[in-house]
């Protein structure tokens, strides 16, 4: 976890706090379970809530301290309640094993950062389709391979980018799913020393569903399948950072990260204003990438279970979640004030002499009865020329003056080529298919 | 693709002649379509379908030979399928991209791909089903951190991965239907050149949903979480395969993989019987989740798209859909034939001298009123004991030796805690979660 | 292995026939040592090289249909040598492991793999060197972030180039040492079976150094650094391409892949000219680097050896060398005949109205005796006029004009801060630290 | 960095202190060689030095707070210095850019880092190399694929550890000459406002080596390299604690984790000793082999550079070197105190009847004249036998009964070859090797 691409919300879900607090949850919930069986005291569970409704402080150092001794968390932890509840608190645990309260807890924690992280999603959503639809008509270059192709609408890239993000969330939502389930079945997954209606409970009280079958542990395919997940979302934010980062270049300049007036673009340059924004979320991007890989490894445990996952859980639990909800709410800052340029997106779009009609009139040559070979040697010919004179040349005017060519199309004919309205004419259809 | 791992049905979808019969369907029912918008004449679409009805055989060669001139694949192909068809070919791929084929291209051969997968995870469905039926009260020790814990069921080992791989089936639905979309929309994805009607009526006759939003290609989210979804499948074929590995181990031998008659383990030492194929599976789980970071890179294209992922596409296209369902046939055929060893299963369970037991002991104690912390310190005094004497000390004997012990428990309540009926009573419990 | 993908001289190492013909080899030095101690009959050494100079073609299919009974593919092969040398064949392998052969074959394989690659380097590393050398004082704009920094030559970026190769020549000749290790030990190491002298000999014979110590196989630390290093090439093989793809951009165009005469840019328009090349080399990067992973989860194998790394090198052995030589040979064809626009990077290094000399304004006037923050302050807001008029105004003319400016630089003073051999002052002191 | 995995010593290398202390260095020493060239006053300089004799404590919060508004860490940094240090500080940083600072920092931190673990590695190598003299000649069966092979010694395997360590030792050194480079070349690299001589004197104070040609920052496969190699030692402990995860199985048991009185297994199962340290060290290795793909992603930074790297680096720099650094003094640790089983061994040794012995068999009915072939067979067919009595029959017995083997083989040439002294006799010559 790194301080500066932390936001509050999510890191509080990761504090040993908030892990304690979800532990006792677990523990009393079971507890309760265990009463109704008649397996603990009633008063047991009660004395449990009662001390709990006090709000009591997690000490955190003093659960620490006593883990020094026993080098086992829970085991710490349950001695620390003890200490506070009294003897009541000998009923807590009972037939439990700590991957019980560990992986359910687990199983908390990532399903409150996946709710985090599908917020912050509805919020990327709601940017995206706002600036969609403000710039759904204004005229910009498509470009393959980094050469201009033919002619889009901001609004539709960004209508892409809304679209990839809605499948995203719908992978979270399932990944969600894989992740927040609940084990309370004992050491080995046999529910020899607790009942199953306890799991049920406890299941149904944090919101979980019930794991069909544990093994001490809830299977790592669920968490691989989740950080999997988060490794594609960051992979989309990429796309579109660094969608960003070529559109601010010094030559294209059709749209710029917000720049506040404090801010230095350079210690040497003064004048830079670097997209660095974007580029830092695609190192952001990186990094969550990065964490796909060990939650792979992590799904091959050993028989009923070993601890190897538990460190990898340290990092990647936090860091992954972190980052990425770091990462949606700063591209969502940075599309929300994205400064858009129209004039230098049309000035772009009109610098090579008309090249980018050049398959229209390709399609009219053959419609007009040449054949593809020839009508594409035709227009190669006159666009290399255009090409070649770094678009000084009209595509257009040479064309009219091609022989060839006029034998085919009348000079009104090619004109009409050259209309920009007839690549945008299917905007709607496309809009309509995103934003419904 | 290596051929020792490759089976013949999935490597037929990756064969050149397999990619140009579809990029043929794909331009024949375009150009139905523009022949029903009126675009190009019917006789047109006609040809092509009558040419096609012919049976042709696909000259790859002849292809290719185009292609080294030309430099471009779909160019070549239409180059050669005009030289069959003859003239009325001209107006085959009006208004489309060589995207909108590759990339429709591409969804078809993952949607097979997948098809196959599914069918190879209901065969190993099937397989752990049977054998985990048979082995339900099968009794096995279950082991955490590879150190014996407490009894579980063979069957109760195969029920876990049954549910784990229905998991993965469910996510391979989920997978597969990311992929499985058409694009026929033009240069830069505005059908500034091709009807919206006609990607929807080639989607409709090739099985695919509509790509609500492309820009030249089908974006590469989709991918991304296709190849995520089969290295997660890897890793859980990973984590049978080390239980059977642990499994055969000299000193646990409770199964092994079938050893056939003219097999020999080793050139040097014909005693050896290795679970090759348990380890084999691991390798090639490493693979296909080595091919997950490259899907993620892929996504990032520049603008409305560059050529980069095509490569990555070319080797895990086939390299991870032929190599997991290898796998998936490999594990299934491990399993079906695995041998199994109930007497050597319950020889293990009993080396430890009852260790296994030490739980019940601990939990009737500190409900016979003793302190949590003094029922832990007697139940691992003794144990400690019969840890140290290697399984050759009892525990039960011991505890009955202890006074501080029996002064909780009597002889016959000690008895009664080193049944191993106590342990495998939820099975039935279990078993009615996973299989229903 | 994708066959576009791969060069002759690299596949042919890969081949079948070139497996066993290391494996005989091995075979027969190794014979040939233990007749030199006594151990077999010097005859039978000699029969094996007498057949061997008959130059026998390698039957493959007849091994394979050996291998399909034995399911052992040296024993296989074993038992096809016997098949053809007669009874003299049946002292070969004495005392050694099927692993003695694969692993020590495998390092020979890697040995050639890697001395092609040197070599592709080297090739790289003189085409660097000349272009480098031609464009030495070719002045372009140096660009971070994509913004226009301050004046470089496009030689200097060449020389950068230049010294990140030749540090990979020079990782990948260690690399090359660290795999280049002979073991004939047999079974698990010890030399029970065979003399360490056998070792020396075929080590000796084949160019390789002596394993230390091995456990039936070689320690796969080895090849892990081996591909790990691989993985680096790639990733400075796609730091190049991704130069030329941003210099081939429409807007910018200071440099174009070589475009032949009958190639196609886009099926749909003709004038496209597309960097492919180094896009395809982006791809080749993240295939090469994905190899890496699978290579380093090879290390940790269980106890003396397990086998699940063998399927693992039967991919990424030759797909990560056959892909990176490929990927090395197409970067120096593109760096040989990259097509240099010097006019237009001088236009566009021109095109910013002078900010790019805008640090050398700052620190004059620093130097003049103004503040660091007064100095920033007003470079930048003169600068940011020229920027908002997209280089239309010109940074010199408005300092002339700023009162505050002109009170610490008289107007000559300012002049000489705009000359662009100030920047190029070094490039000497560069390239004789690059090329010697 | 999580602080459970983590040392002080290298912890204290990646706060804000430290890296602030090591700016303030490389600027000083800057200053001092621009005094020396005369290009600022010599005072200024001094001034510099001066404040810093004071020790003056480094002000994070101070300093972040003028980040805030300049959102420019180098700035906020240099102002804060300013601050303090009065008007002469203005001369600090002419000519430099913010990445000469931020890159050499990170060379200096990365060297530090590398020192600690090259120490760290050193410690390993010395247990390592105690404890395999110690069980140099303790027998113990050697494994593969995780079945009884032949004899080795405890010592080495442990010998064999050492040669692996000692390899990544030599790889690291390598490592860490790559990264420790100093550039001090300007906003692009051409040393434009900054003699070379500069980098020349700050390069030689702090130990690093002059980057010979720079883009602003110091090229990324350096670091590429570096954490690539961190990814290769830590496979190379996961191989060692793989082993000792093995060892400690409750069926082998020839070794364990060393156990603390305080310590417990488990929450519910008293007898449990678990190899935790082991399994943790695991996936600790999977988190350093995580990091690798992102540094590899690092080194395509976009012309002269952009910052994508950056956010990368605050991650992994601490987290690799920090975990890393954990992992070996952990795995240290393990093999300082490991429990070694001699006895379990002999015993485990012993368990299969003589099995261990066959291959001396085969290849002493070779030499005794019958085929390669029916040697196998005779072999084999008496090894199954004791096979499948687990180890209740004696290979030894069997063979001795077999008519076809005391054909070629006398009782007593039968029973010299069950000699365990056999498989040892070249022990002293491995040793050799790898402890010289």
């Amino acid at each position: 976890m790194v301080p500066r691409y932390s936001r509050p919300e999510m890191t509080a879900i990761w504090t040993p706090e908030a892990r304690f607090r979800i532990w006792f949850e677990i523990e009393a919930h079971a507890t309760d379970a265990l009463a109704e069986l008649g397996v603990v005291p009633k008063d047991a569970a009660e004395a449990l809530w009662a001390w709990w409704r006090t709000d009591p402080a997690i000490d955190v150092p003093a659960i620490d301290a006593i883990e020094a001794v026993t080098k086992h968390d829970v085991i710490a932890f349950l001695t620390w309640v003890a200490d506070n509840v009294g003897d009541q608190a000998r009923f807590m645990h009972q037939g439990m094993t700590s991957s019980d309260v560990l992986d359910t807890c687990l199983a908390v924690q990532l399903a409150r950062a996946a709710d985090i992280l599908l917020t912050d999603l509805d919020a990327l959503l709601a940017v995206l389709k706002r600036r969609a639809i403000e710039h759904k008509m204004t005229p910009t270059i498509g470009r393959s391979h980094g050469i201009h192709a033919e002619p889009v609408t901001f609004g539709l890239k960004l209508a892409q980018a809304y679209a990839e993000f809605a499948r995203c969330r719908a992978r979270l939502v399932a990944a969600r799913a894989d992740i927040a389930t609940c084990a309370i079945s004992g050491a080995v997954g046999t529910f020899a020393n607790i009942d199953p209606s306890v799991e049920e409970h406890v299941a149904a009280k944090l919101g979980l569903t019930v794991e069909p079958v544990s093994t001490q542990v809830i299977p790592r395919d669920r968490h691989a399948m989740f950080f999997a997940t988060l490794g594609v979302i960051a992979s989309s934010i990429e796309r579109l950072a660094t969608e960003v980062r070529h559109l601010q270049r010094t030559e294209v300049l059709e749209a710029e990260e917000y720049f506040s007036p404090g801010q230095k673009g350079s210690s040497a340059m003064p004048h830079k204003r670097n997209p660095v924004l974007t580029e830092n979320l695609t190192g952001l991007a990186r990094m969550v990438r990065g964490y796909v890989t060990p939650a792979l490894e992590n799904v091959a445990l050993w028989h009923e279970r070993d601890i190897s996952h538990s460190s990898v859980e340290r990092y990647i639990g936090p860091d992954a979640t972190i980052t990425l909800d770091f990462a949606l709410a700063r591209l969502t800052g940075v599309i929300d004030k994205l400064l858009v340029y129209p004039e230098r997106m049309d000035k772009n779009l009109n610098k090579m002499g008309g090249l980018v009609h050049s398959q229209r009139v390709l399609l009219a040559l053959t419609q007009a009865g040449v054949s593809r070979e020839d009508s594409y040697r035709l227009v190669q010919r006159n666009a290399m020329k255009v090409w070649e004179s770094d678009g000084q040349l009209s595509l257009l005017d040479l064309l009219k003056a091609d022989p060839e060519v006029t034998a085919a199309l009348s000079p009104a004919q090619l004109e009409e080529k050259f209309d920009l309205g007839y690549h945008l004419k299917h905007v709607d259809t496309i809009f309509a298919r995103v934003f419904g």
